[in-house]
């Protein structure tokens, strides 16, 4: 059945990654570097696509912030990988109006095809499983707006979590509800339950399905989304969305604007090496590590250096008998602070803000 | 008695200081950076001369590496100092050989003149207690080999210690013996004793009085030291040592060449805000130190951060919750380690210059 549908790849590219400062920022965001592998995690997304069997892919469709555009076209360029095209927003509104615009441009120019909805800044390491995985679901997107659960591989409380209902199809349950990021015992009770994956922001959706939840659940979305779009500018492979228009847009996740309202949400657990890298603590969980558990990038001295991240994008960086430590060097910035402290990375770049400020 | 008599000061400036890097390097050792002032060390050790109702200083012989000529030359200049001359080494031999040739040139060019022999890479934050110190020696100097011993102020490990025999005139005692750097319970009994000062390498000698001691001690020193003179190249300000004799002089220090072998030696103990100034942890415990207790120098955001050194030579450095840890960034190496390991900085200089070998 699957081989028959086309599907469109939709990347949404819009995150900024300020915890992975000072290598992501807001002019090259963490979607736009080398992270997992020697390739961009947008390159990498866009590779995820190949020819398969089982599934169909179109060339897919990029969501982006203005500024990001022609890094978009480069970096995709040089894989030979030629967007749909690039829809570019004047600024961010969040994921439930990208969802919308997706639906509208699939419905326009790719008549029939299903939306595959993703996240440009993801690891997936099973590339293959994947795509075995979206072939899986499109029997439950004919009538289901279908979410991707990641099955958990450890107590993880960074992550929002999906409880499995009854079965649809074969792989495909309904979702009994969606639960926030829980506490550690919450999220070791689940483990064991087994009956809850990570939500990984993956969606796979007929057009016509979505759009028609998206207008009873969020119409204010949908009217100012669609409004964007049918206003937007053409220029090459750019569609830039109307900005007066984009601007009267709710910036809501897709999440809580239709995703934990509707009663047509499916969920396809699958197993497919999926990480998330939010931060540089989980790009260090993430590895490779090598024997002394350090995960290395670029040119770097290492004595009695253990549990440790360092990045080094510019200088040589030498360490001497430091444990848990992530150690980030750029041309301008030197970054230093324990794993356990990762998330407070932004407190740095809010600190960076507010002197730049006038 | 003092004020007739000229000083001749002789700033030793052939030091490496590889503990300081990446900040001392072999093209820049730690004299010509500005570590524990806004002037360079070997700047404040130039205007330590100034004038003085107790002592006449004369313009100050440097003696340093012959690729350090003209940095010395610079530096100087930028605070209007003329050096007398500026003795350039091809090599390094040593302080007993630098010794011999400062008496030999003073005995020369500054007859009647006494010798201050000094480094150029330590701190001395009292210069007029230093002075006063200095006119204190200069009976003793008639007919002694004058060191100037720091009275204590903590049982450090890291120096060598003198311990002063009977007094010999005012201020002034007989070296009853030089010992090597102690363990920290017999550095505590010194301090206990309190008969004990540091070795800060600072002498203070007539050229007839040290040769003389140096051609019985150490005959080949002196044979070498004096050929490499003679034969020197001059051009303006600088005097090259002529290479063939400087190689065939040993290399010695002359603590064990001359101070340990003499019954010329004689002490004057001081407090002049002396630091040696070897290494990392040595610069931060000089401070000064903020509410934190950081070290810091250059642009930096320090947050949860304490005891630490953060020294940001280009790039911004940002911490969080680190402490008892070592930070320097320029603009080619990164380095990061705790205070207790700063002995091993050394480490990673040989293995940079492993890896530059052929």
């Amino acid at each position: 059945m699957g081989s028959s549908l086309k599907i469109l790849p939709v990347i949404m590219s819009g995150g900024s990654g300020t915890r992975l400062w000072p290598l992501s920022t807001e002019a090259r965001p963490k979607q736009f570097h080398a992270l997992a592998s020697d390739l961009t995690m947008i390159q990498d997304t866009a590779l995820r696509f190949g020819a398969d069997d089982r599934v169909d892919f179109l060339s897919p469709l990029i969501v982006c912030n203005l500024r990001h555009g022609t890094l978009v076209r480069d970096q995709l360029r040089a894989l030979d990988v030629s967007p749909a095209a690039i829809v570019l927003e004047p600024f961010g509104r969040n994921t439930a109006s990208v969802a919308v615009i997706a639906a509208a441009w699939a419905a326009e120019h790719a008549p029939g095809a299903i939306v595959l909805l993703l996240p440009a800044d993801h690891v997936v390491l099973d590339g293959d499983g994947f795509r075995g995985a979206v072939g899986h679901a499109i029997a439950a997107a004919a009538d289901h707006i279908v979410t991707f659960g990641i099955e958990p591989t450890g107590p993880e409380t960074g992550y929002g979590y999906i409880q499995s209902g009854e079965p649809l199809y074969e792989g495909a349950f309904a979702v009994a509800r969606f639960v926030e990021k829980p506490s550690r015992a919450v999220a070791e009770a689940y483990l064991q339950d087994g009956g809850y994956s990570w939500n990984a922001g993956i969606f796979l959706y007929r057009p016509e399905v979505f759009l028609g939840q998206a207008r009873t659940f969020c119409p204010k979305v949908v009217d100012a989304a669609l409004r964007a779009l049918k206003e937007a500018a053409h220029d090459g492979p750019f569609l830039t969305l109307e900005e007066t228009a984009f601007a009267a847009c709710p910036s809501e996740p897709i999440d809580t604007a239709v995703m934990e309202k509707t009663d047509t949400a499916a969920v396809v657990p699958c197993s497919v090496g999926w990480a998330d890298v939010g931060s540089w603590s989980e790009l260090w969980r993430q590895g490779p590590l090598d024997a002394q558990e350090n995960f290395l990038r670029g040119d770097a001295i290492l004595l009695d250096t253990n549990s440790s991240l360092i990045w080094a994008d510019g200088p040589i960086v030498s360490t001497i008998g430091i444990t848990d430590l992530i150690v980030i060097a750029t041309g301008d910035h030197v970054l230093v602070l324990p794993k356990h402290r990762a998330q407070d990375v932004k407190k740095i770049v809010d600190e960076l803000k507010r002197r730049a400020a006038p």
